[in-house]
């Protein structure tokens, strides 16, 4: 399992219009082989700052099955003019306390 | 539920130190009246960087609660010499995707 995070800065005053991009960009990226789950948690100390989280069965899942997908120039295209710089996206193996004690 | 997120950039060469002294620190930690849960993910982009969530009932479970708790000093100095820089600690709502669709 790995976990693609990123801190999206979305432009002010766009939060709204950006959820709603979100909700209909969901279904691009769900439909990807090895796609787990999906979460973005908006900040409390900036509003305008979301934590992206996506699930994914392997690192190449993201990389290789959703990046070079066709749906991905769609999910671009709804959702990357919304950052205010461009997001960078990193990846995360498990937790170092998996199997939590 | 709030979501405490921090980005963790070890000294290169005390991961393993760090991640034992984690182990340790942790009871400290979840101790806490509205501790949830915590994770700490390894980035695979860059070795020596974490990814810090601690799943809190309110924010003030974490602000008051444990960072005003007599267990906040031993958690700071089992962990903190580790960082280079200290970490930014921010907070998230729940995911905007919640309840998951």
């Amino acid at each position: 399992m790995v976990l693609e995070v990123g801190i999206l800065h979305v432009k002010p005053g766009e939060e709204a219009a950006f959820e709603a991009a979100l909700k209909t960009a969901r279904p691009l990226i769900a439909a990807t082989p090895g796609f787990v789950s999906i979460a973005v948690h908006r900040c409390v100390e900036a509003p305008n700052q979301y934590l992206l989280h996506v699930q994914w069965r392997s690192l190449e899942d993201h990389t290789v099955g959703f990046r070079q997908s066709d749906r991905f120039p769609r999910w671009r295209e709804l959702l990357h003019h919304f950052y205010d710089p461009p997001p960078q996206i990193q990846h995360y193996g498990v937790s170092v306390f998996d199997p939590e004690v």
